[in-house]
């Protein structure tokens, strides 16, 4: 069985692609929670036990460890069907997509953090904040509209949809405007039972992390907490 | 015929990976030069009639347009031979690394920025960038030595070689310290037939780009130029 080592759900929008994407796709793996530590050096040594790179998400299958989020994706992709869309077309739009999120967004990333609990709203939307935002608006609208949706590559849940679920809590958190059908693709993902599931434990979780929490204040001010004090 | 967008071969990254991937594989493309321009929204609009991301490289297939690096290689990984190692382990670990230097590196890219033709020293060597470098030189020795070399993956170049190229050009700019077996990597790699053919025309290109030049400056005293002026 698989082991995916992730960090807190509130935070690590990283860890959430693989665990997702299992998750949808109904393969089965073994969780082990690795919580953020104010302390960055003992966070180093802790992560360097399972994780060459000190990062979390990190897959092990046996012997063999996998340390980044689309790799894990790629190594899935081997042994399991539906990891990507079937359709050649499709399946070269879903990665390219899903690439361009993990080496891009650098403003939406910053400004707009990862946070499941909070609802909050920019103080200020810079035209680069801005530009990532259309970026992911004709992204979605341009997915759903060319293989039929109601997922980013086709008919079916896959890796491109994992790789951008992330981003739908960041909307959710930070009430970013979503045009047309990326609108509804974005509540249709909220509702998927993986991502209630990630969501309802996000806000079960006691281990807060100051460094994240202030993440969200630097650029934001908050106008809610769902979770419960 | 594959078609290859790209820019500037002395300062473009992102555009020798699947440039120098193709050429060593002896996979026969069209290559299309879009040169940086000093104005950043006519370059944006130039670059929107063949990139929906308005960046640099993209793979023209046909009908199909493949908009970014990692997924370019992926999509040859699906139509050719030797892409990827072909022991499961290296594949795994060539992944990884892969997606690792795509979503990583920050400081790495932000203080040593690729410019093949000058030679020059970085003013500072913060934590985090020499965090960077010991973390190249780690995954170097570690796929030479678990693989058995001469290429990260194993015997052959694959696309985890064609990810750290730019990486190499950077070590050749910045003369950046490497140990063992990586230093021997990195000789071997400048001693490429493809990575002596994109120098050489790094070399002779006129169309100098302000901003790339002014991102050594920031960062490093220039000490060389191979370029003649
Ligand atoms: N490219 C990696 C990035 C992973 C990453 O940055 N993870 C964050 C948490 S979301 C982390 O572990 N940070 C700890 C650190 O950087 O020290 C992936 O996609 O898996
Ligand atoms: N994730 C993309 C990144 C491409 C990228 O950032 N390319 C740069 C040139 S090296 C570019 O086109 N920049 C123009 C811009 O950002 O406006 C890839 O790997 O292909």
């Amino acid at each position: 069985m698989y082991t995916l080592h992730i960090a807190n759900k509130n935070y690590s929008s990283w860890s959430l692609r693989p665990w997702i994407l299992l998750r949808q796709l109904d393969i089965a793996f073994h969780e082990e929670m690795h919580p953020f530590q104010a302390d960055i050096q003992a966070q180093r040594k802790n992560y360097l036990a399972f994780s060459p790179s000190a990062k979390v998400p990190v897959l092990q299958d046996g012997q063999t460890i996998v340390w980044d989020s689309l790799a894990i994706a790629e190594y899935l992709a081997e042994a399991h069907a539906g990891v990507w869309p079937e359709d050649r077309a499709a399946r070269a739009w879903a990665r390219s997509a899903s690439s361009e999120m993990h080496a891009g967004f650098p403003h939406l990333r910053e400004r707009c953090t990862m946070n499941c609990a909070v609802r909050a709203t920019p103080k200020t939307v810079t035209a680069e904040l801005q530009q990532d935002i259309e970026r992911v608006n004709t992204l979605f609208n341009q997915g759903l509209a060319r293989f039929g949706g109601p997922f980013l590559g086709g008919a079916a849940f896959t890796a491109v949809d994992a790789m951008y679920a992330p981003v739908v809590f960041r909307i959710q958190t930070y009430d970013l405007p979503m045009q047309g059908a990326a609108a509804e693709y974005v509540s249709r993902m909220l509702a998927l039972p993986g991502m209630q599931q990630w969501y309802a434990q996000a806000l079960q979780e006691r281990d807060t992390d100051d460094a994240h929490e202030q993440d969200v204040v630097r650029y934001s001010d908050i106008i809610g907490d769902e979770r419960q004090q």
